[in-house]
């Protein structure tokens, strides 16, 4: 199924599309704190975004902007100001903010979609922005993908990027095959200042697709990936997953599901899973990426909120912090999670480990086990190492999947200690 | 509306009731490990248990019996084993227990309600089980609530106990007024142990009530008490609220709503809302009971859905151990609660402390507002000291509370230090 390979570029690695990252002075710590990314041609666009009743302006605008029109050209995107909780000017903020950069690349203010990341309840620093976007506009490039990256992100240990590369159209049936390549890049770790939200990942792409099939897809792959993350089960009022699609590999247009669809959805669905792994990675205080599998549900929906469960639950995340390989915990987190289930049929394997089948707990290797987790924190950043959790829970044929990290006692010193 | 009067005395404070604690052997801390409340004549039975669908053997057997017979007449609480997945072999414990119970009292087995804590996985003790129940009766007295307490608890740092006394019966109406009273005990405290788990809460009353209404009203109590606290988000295998009430005040009898059914309920929710409060603020490292005041909802449920979000977030909880007056985790966990609400309607309070007024925050006083937390934070257990949070999301007449504490260092340590 994974007939695609890694390849470099961030979102610059589809053809059609550059990106900068500046230092326009928003962060007060004055790291890069503005980024585009921009396509040569009119592009496809879907969006999924944050479901908090409490969001900010620039969340509004774009879902009103992807209503109107499932196009776009430009994302802009800055950090430091959240541009959430600010009331009518923070709408006037987000439309100015459009405007001037509309102006600036001499197209239309509706070709444009806004993300804000930073503290909720300030505005932009609007001064600092007018002068920012012809700057970011001059810097541009073909190679811009990681100067975006590192000018979206805000407490991320590391920056986030990711490029994927496969080919379209049929030998068989005369059209000629072709590479096409999706990237991606991505901020999040949970929230570490206080007020400081947000994931955001935005992701290029140059295949021809219809709007409509572009946004199930995108809509799908969330689910199996963004929505499958959990570091400690709170969403913010500005997360925003946009995906623009340009057509520029020159292959032919993709309008309904297929084979060539799936080949698509799948490597969109593999950028985002990576993207949003590495969010859980980058956890508060993570010293591991847990993995929950599960498998034996009526389907995938169900399976994944008992994955997810288990992967949000502060005693399992506690257990695997502290290398106790505590099937009791994962059982209990399975239980709750609002899918039936026959207690009788439910199975749990940490690793290579099984730790409970047939409802009931089996003897095994503490010592190895625990080994086993502590091998697992000891791995370098977004190296195997991982934590995976098995769990079935009967003969069903759902399976799904959810990441998440440990909760350490950084977790606590991070949130806690920051007080104003 | 609160025309009751606290007593002492426990679930031994209504008429009719006896109890007994004692060291059985079951906990290798040689702790009290075995409870047993008994009422003198048959008693109306009403119960809530989990909703985990991996649970003990105690609850499916106390959810049967309470299905055929809405009466009982003995608790038999034992502490040290969860008997929760532990098979067909553990049903049949159950039931062994309860046929050597009616033995000993010389009562039907029908007549007995069970419930268990400890280490889920591990079978009951039968053979120190077996011995301990002829011990167990013969300790039973009117003054045996305090035993009792003492041998359910497992991590806990306290009992938790309340009684409260009201009158029933309406002069006007020619009938005579007499007191009615409404005891309890609880244990809960998040879960320390790998494994160690469960709320149980056992509530006596001796009003005259019909098992229906009685049923009705413990429900209700138990949404706005034990379903509205949260320590850590996790349920149990083996939590339990049972409630007895066995007439034995000599009041009229109460079958439908009405002033009078309307009092007593009112008093069974204060006793469950007292031993709900007890467990939060005993919550696993907890410095503090937080409470959530919702108003301004659509209706109680969408309001303590709000409450409930909020006094669970793992990001409120870290700013209130931190002492950080952080509107902006407040907000945005009332945004995610999945309640619908306008922005712009939102309103915050900490204390007496306005940070946030429609839909954005508005200058205060941070340092008096940490001050307010950190007072709160340094009362003695159980004191007024209490961290209040009001939500109000907009003009609707729901309104709802829940209960939560502090999420700090200790919670971390207790729950990832002890390792297999």
């Amino acid at each position: 199924m994974e007939d695609w390979q890694e390849i470099t570029g961030g979102v610059t690695a589809a053809r059609g599309y550059r990106a900068a990252g500046i230092t326009a002075g928003l962060k007060p710590s004055g790291l890069p704190d503005l980024a585009l990314i921009l396509s040569d041609v009119d592009a496809i666009a879907a969006g999924v975004f944050t479901t908090s009743h409490v969001k900010a302006a620039c969340v509004d605008y774009c879902r009103q902007r992807l209503q109107a029109k499932h196009s776009a050209r430009a994302i802009l995107c800055n950090a430091g100001q959240a541009n959430a909780a600010t009331g009518s000017q923070g709408v006037k903020d987000t439309l100015e903010s459009a405007d001037l950069l509309a102006k600036e690349l001499g197209i239309s203010p509706e070709a444009i979609l806004l993300a804000s990341t930073g503290v909720i309840g300030q505005r932009i620093k609007m001064d600092i922005l007018r002068s920012g976007i012809p700057k970011v506009v001059a810097a541009l490039s073909e190679t811009g993908s990681d100067a975006a990256a590192g000018a979206i992100i805000t407490t991320d240990l590391v920056k986030k990027s990711i490029a994927l590369e496969t080919t379209i159209g049929d030998a068989s049936g005369g059209l000629r095959q072709r590479p096409v390549r999706i990237g991606g890049i991505a901020k999040g770790s949970g929230m570490i200042h206080p007020n400081m939200a947000t994931m955001l990942a935005f992701v290029t792409c140059d295949a021809a697709v219809s709007s409509s099939l572009w946004q199930q897809m995108l809509t799908r792959a969330a689910d199996r990936s963004f929505n499958s993350i959990t570091v400690d089960g709170d969403t913010s009022t500005n997360d925003s997953l946009i995906a623009l699609a340009n057509g520029q590999s020159r292959t032919p247009a993709i309008t309904e599901m297929g084979p060539e669809a799936e080949k698509l959805e799948a490597m969109l669905t593999a950028v985002c899973q990576h993207l949003a792994k590495a969010i859980a990675r980058d956890g508060e205080g993570a010293t591991c990426l847990v993995e929950v599998q599960v498998s034996g549900a009526n389907d995938e929906t169900a399976a994944r909120q008992i994955a997810k469960t288990i992967a949000g639950s502060s005693l399992v995340k506690s257990a695997i912090f502290g290398r106790d390989p505590n099937w009791g915990r994962i059982a209990g987190a399975a239980g709750r999670a609002g899918v039936p289930f026959e207690q009788d049929n439910l199975q749990i394997k940490l690793g290579d480990f099984l730790l409970f089948e047939n409802g009931q707990p089996l003897p095994f290797d503490k010592a190895a086990a625990s080994a086993y987790l502590k091998q697992a924190a000891a791995g370098a950043y977004l190296q195997k190492d991982t934590v995976l959790i098995s769990v079935s829970v009967g003969n069903g044929h759902g399976t799904g999947k959810a990441w998440g990290c440990d909760l350490s006692y950084d977790y606590v010193k991070i949130n806690a200690e920051y007080t104003t």
